[in-house]
């Protein structure tokens, strides 16, 4: 039986979009850093060891997309720096790094649990990502995730 | 002011873990194709032009790391093929695909909206990912997301 997916044009696609930014694995471990608070070239170096050069790349490309904005900072006796900070573009990128975190701790974490979790400021309550539809149910099994052509589908030609 | 993030060690972290699977662009296009009813690579190749070499490598990949399952089927007069299922594994890979599709939905999309969506199969009501926390409550902000050490946090050396 032929899917009815194949009658749909994937040319506007916005996973595939998303994934033009997000799809390399250092980008999202350059985005853990600063959502973990670490702005600054030499501390992302210090702490993961990414190759200077991949590193300079992907803040490029992530200021470039306006995730990450330069921010100017100088300390005593040195020349001007820029850290780097989370835009609101970046900053709703979170949703997206706690899924990944969830199912990272769910499947490749060590016997000892997961070295990160994030929690609710007002209450310092663990934070999980859930999947719920516009009339309010949470959806409990990942089989009653039914995807459909949105309001930009195209028929293919 | 030195981030307190650097007093922590990201050898066993789970966002880099996951990123290992996930972290090439393709790799998320071939999930979307698998999450959207198209199981066979010609299929997949026909809808999303990726090259031969590289779908046979994604494909490879998530079999290995237990995302999909190869399953036999035959056509009449042809030869035994395989098609591609999500296991557990896979299909929980649900909210990091929908935290995706609205980031990009928001960020990426043409002017007539996304061309797809994803919908809960019990009320046909479009889905969302939310941020919960424990306690009940909803993250309406996304400053209101703290990140902190978890149980399998280990110091640096």
């Amino acid at each position: 039986m032929r899917p009815t997916a194949l009658d749909w044009s994937i040319d506007n696609c916005t996973i595939a979009r998303a994934m033009e930014v997000l799809g390399e694995r250092w980008t999202l471990v350059v985005l853990r850093e600063v959502f973990n608070g670490v702005r600054r070239f030499d501390d992302m170096r210090e702490r993961t060891n990414i190759p200077r050069q991949v590193l300079t790349n992907r803040l490029a490309m992530l200021v470039e997309q306006q995730v990450l904005r330069r921010e100017p900072y100088r300390e005593p006796g040195a020349r001007l720096r820029h850290e780097y900070r989370l835009t609101d573009k970046g900053l709703d990128l979170w949703p997206v790094l706690v899924a990944i975190l969830q199912w990272g701790d769910r499947y490749c974490a060590d016997p000892e649990g997961s070295p990160l979790t994030t929690v609710h400021r007002g209450c310092g309550a663990e934070l999980r990502t859930t999947l719920r539809c516009a009339a309010g149910h949470e959806v409990t099994s990942p089989r009653d995730v039914i995807p459909r052509p949105g309001p930009g589908a195209r028929r293919r030609a």
